[in-house]
């Protein structure tokens, strides 16, 4: 993925504890609100067999990002997280200052 | 993975091409390379099952991100991954602000 800089990346590593308990519906619940918000650029999501995930969503400037972290149904998202989803997780908030992209 | 901000996350997102080619070593060559160098913090890499990787790594400043880049054997490594290991890549270079970490 390819936007003009500066924009904003949120880095969310994180391990998931075993067995679903409703993680993928509200995953693609969390997609689709992301994406209402206005200056979300996209994302990107990975996760590995072990449960090791790492999601990177792009974001236009701090307003955007703000107005996704005070998201109501994302809030309770995050806390239910704690409470089953993940063992563990990382968030890195950063400003991207260069980027590139290659295609064969 | 907590590091005191600010500090550079490089987000590199990438498709893999079909079979190993050799990249299975260079993959880990290259991790013992980056631990060498002065200001590399760490990373964290993840590919799930269909080719598509998020890898994050972590550096000091400008000056230890340089330090990587400019690296002769990494330089290699680069060239072969457009000839033989990627379909296409991304990266964003990014300064990171404020992060947060949470464990169960």
């Amino acid at each position: 993925m390819k936007f003009e800089p500066p924009y904003i990346a949120v880095v969310f590593t994180s391990t998931r504890t075993l067995g679903d308990e409703g993680y993928g519906d509200m995953s693609d619940h969390m997609v689709d609100l992301v994406n209402q918000v206005d200056g979300f650029l996209g994302m990107e999501s990975v996760r590995g067999a072990d449960g090791r995930g790492i999601t990177v969503g792009y974001f236009r400037d701090d307003e955007a990002l703000k107005t996704w972290r005070e998201n109501l149904e994302h809030r309770e998202a995050m806390q239910l997280g704690r409470e089953k989803w993940y063992d563990e997780y990382s968030l890195h908030i950063s400003r991207v200052e260069r980027s590139y992209t290659w295609k064969r």
